[in-house]
């Protein structure tokens, strides 16, 4: 199944898409797609539910995300293209909820940004609680997977002293979606494309299945540390391919659009501007 | 005015105390102390309110945090302590807004945890949406204050590779409250007295006076890199006294009991135990 939140930012409501890709009305169902729902999402069948008229904007897939956790370098070839040695045990950061945005909504620079970067990800969606698992039973605790795009800010995440968290959770740095996928549609989370094109020209590529620290493993770290809660968002690393990482290095400008596509999980787009 | 939530974890009533300290319920007025609410708290006369009978547990005087924000090293003496220069700009991390606890809830060491630390901090609520404020309009911004303990496994927090936030947001260390503060009753937020007993002897002292960044430049620096939200909770820094920096190190133990006291802003009192 693929589950949608659909509407004006802030006032989204549940929907499904039918096999032709359209959104049905999920809102007859659950409330939203957030918390204890998240647990056991429903399985009607969508074609049974109204159809949603026109184009409405879709945005996060996920409500009420209690935490954004972000796993730093966690492909060996990103590690490189950054400098820095393959990690020991996964690198963990927080992003802010409130820079979680729509899979279309635009990115905007902050004041003072002259380093924004992208950063394609598999994002996991927590559906039960999580603490001290296994690696076996991990993900049994995933409702399901979206796209992340893990916006970065590199001077204030790198050059502002301690803590990548400041350059990590500007508003409109966390763009979700457009869907939230069942596990059982996505298969083998370990297997799968992802890219991200800058204008056009192809500039992240990779593959799950370079990640050093699994999904199931990361889940099962983290929760030795922190219980994970229903609703909780874990971008899972990036491939080669940001910005920072080029020769010379390229950062975001107002008027560049960034595609964002994981296999199965649909695809983003979003126009960079600036806040103001 | 001094609000309180009362009850059961995760079914807490909002409340308020009257002259004498007596818990008065508030949820004939609001709902909860959090989101807009914490925009315009209620001044309603408590003695006219019902009083709570019994002694209630309380909670975190604030609901619905969508941001837990910690400043490193924030003392000079404490970052001298730790054996670290002043930071030129505030070091910003994130705490998992479900470490969030009550002021005599119990604190958990996870397992696998051997360097489990203490710090008494001035807590900060923000009330009104903030972004891009100046020094003199941040306090504008500030629903009240409180205690925050935020309690720090060391090991994981810096020996476990990158970022602090590991160590930073295991359940239960996060305790919040007992109450929330007012601004005009706390008056200048820079010259209030903090200390942290530990089984009865002193461990820390110290007075917001000897901030690095005081509460107005950590908020408008702050909603440079992101917005602040209504029910958003910023723990401003540490004085010196915590465990890490004895001679030598002392760290957390079951049975242990912390008590911390703010100026003005009550006392809260944590026994040690385990996470099973």
């Amino acid at each position: 199944m693929r589950f949608v939140r659909y509407g004006k930012a802030g006032a989204e409501q549940p929907g499904v898409l039918d096999a032709d890709g359209r959104v049905r009305d999920l809102s007859g169902v659950v409330t939203d797609l957030a918390g204890d729902v998240l647990a056991q999402l429903p399985v009607a069948d969508p074609e049974s539910l109204p159809l949603v008229q026109g184009e409405p904007r879709l945005g996060p897939p996920v409500a009420g995300v209690g935490k954004f956790i972000g796993i730093g370098l966690n492909y060996s070839d990103h590690a490189a293209e950054a400098g820095m040695e393959p990690p020991k045990e996964p690198i963990v950061f927080m992003k802010a909820t409130s820079s979680i945005s729509g899979p279309y909504d635009p990115v905007l620079l902050p004041r003072g940004s002259e380093k924004s970067d992208w950063e394609v990800e598999l994002g996991v969606v927590i559906g039960k609680p999580a603490k001290y698992v296994s690696n076996a039973k991990a993900l049994e605790h995933v409702a399901g997977y979206c796209i992340v795009n893990d916006v970065s800010e590199r001077a204030f995440q790198i050059e502002r002293g301690g803590q990548w968290t400041k350059g990590k959770g500007c508003d409109t740095f966390g763009p979700i979606g457009p869907w939230l996928v069942t596990p059982d549609e996505v298969g083998d989370p370990q297997s799968l494309d992802m890219a991200l094109d800058l204008n056009g020209a192809r500039a992240q590529t990779g593959n799950t299945a370079s990640m050093i620290f699994s999904v199931a493993e990361i889940i099962s770290y983290l929760s030795q540390m922190m219980s994970l809660q229903p609703g909780d968002v874990i971008a899972t690393g990036t491939p080669p391919g940001v910005g920072m990482g080029a020769k010379p290095p390229r950062y975001l400008s107002e008027g560049d659009v960034m595609e964002l596509t994981v296999a199965g999980l649909g695809h983003q787009r979003q126009t960079v501007g600036r806040d103001i």
